[in-house]
């Protein structure tokens, strides 16, 4: 059954006008009839279940019939910071990791990234993305959409990690020095309800320098495997290991 | 630097002879000259530092100057089998797969299949495949190319789960009956050398009758935690789920 996220609170048993965008999806797209039923997911992450009560020119009214309760969400809030990759491999990473259960997505300069996003493109970049995120987070079932922040810098992704329980740097060099289980050891740390900062680089890597300035503020350098992994694979490999550990170890 | 998987056994302090497909990849689009060094993983799968020492019109001579020890093999032999998806999601499935450690991919036909293999283009699609796994593992400096078979059914597949110490099918309805453990406890259950198959369905799912043959024959039925995920990522989880488990928890 679709599922939409509303820009609102819902009430049980209150009827609504829904417009816009959803009013053409439900309708024009859907081509929903009266007494139908679909879900919507309101402002505070809670589901719903709706069924169309009278379709109108422009607006159809719907009504809240049922709350549903569903854990979908994972135990501990995950953000994650990627250097900006090439190519759409950003699309694949937003998209993949809404799936695997992210809470925010940060696109972030570092030295040797080849793309640079120019400032005046950077709204509709970053609105473009947020749209991948709603849409992955509605096929996947999520009660909360992703966000999507603008462009930042080391030094900003540094101060933003005091904000979380811990904070690691996905970091090439450590796998091969045989370093294997500081992220098993960062994860176990963690309890429900905290959360954690996970920082990758792109394509060229991250510099030793940019690694060094993150480890002295306190972030943990982590491999993660022995085998080489992609840009938009290893935010996805930390991601379902987050979930192995907190949702099916358990 | 560059690696190429060799198509022999090679023997430390020796020389050998390169043609074909490889010689052309060295001389003439690396460009390589006489002196120069790269990786060659043997049939054995070992890996050796090997040089540049003559090239002629259509061969270059390489030294085996040196064996290295490096083990980027996953601790126990996975296999994954796939129904088949639509577009060109089975690429993916296979280069991200290959990176995340896989030893054998098989497309597997399953009732709700939307696409389907046309006989005479099998062994087209097959080595396809086959040539991105070959890439993939280059790129993930694998020591093994990960095998993918010709299409099989589900009866096929049951025959082969025979072969394994442990095999799973990836279930949507078990995730929602609030199943979480079963493959953390599968998971578990193995020690290093020994194998696992993973079995998933494609965009449509498997149907009840389907995953009814398969656990009625001992396979067992897992949830991959409480969100959807699509096709190719559910896969891509399991595989890092391993790694996480074998590579980074020990």
């Amino acid at each position: 059954m679709q599922r939409y996220f509303i820009e609102e609170a819902l009430t049980l048993g209150t009827e609504i006008e829904v417009t816009d965008d959803i009013y053409h999806h439900m309708i024009r797209v859907m081509r929903m009839k009266e007494g139908e039923k679909c879900w919507f997911v309101d402002t505070n992450h809670e589901l719903f279940q709706i069924s169309v009560k009278k379709i109108k020119e422009k607006l159809v009214i719907v009504s809240i019939d049922e709350q549903v309760a569903q854990n979908v969400e994972m135990p501990i809030n995950v953000a994650i910071a990627c250097g900006l990759p090439k190519g759409d491999k950003l699309d694949l990473i937003v998209q993949k990791s809404t799936e695997l259960g992210v809470n925010k997505i940060i696109p972030m300069t570092i030295v040797r990234n080849v793309v640079k996003w120019k400032q005046d493109k950077m709204v509709k970049k970053v609105s473009r993305l947020q749209k991948i995120a709603k849409e992955a987070a509605e096929q996947s079932h999520r009660l909360q959409i992703p966000e999507v922040t603008s462009v930042m810098s080391i030094k900003e992704i540094i101060a933003l990690s005091k904000d979380y329980d811990a904070t690691i740097v996905a970091y090439e060099e450590e796998a091969k020095v045989g370093e294997a289980s500081a992220f098993a050891k960062t994860l176990a740390s963690l309890s429900p309800g905290q959360s954690i900062l996970m920082i990758f680089g792109s394509e060229g890597g991250l510099t030793p320098e940019e690694v060094e300035q993150m480890t002295q503020a306190g972030i943990i350098a982590c491999g993660l495997g022995p085998r080489i992994l992609r840009t938009e694979t290893a935010p996805l490999y930390a991601l379902a290991a987050i979930s192995y550990h907190f949702e099916l170890q358990k």
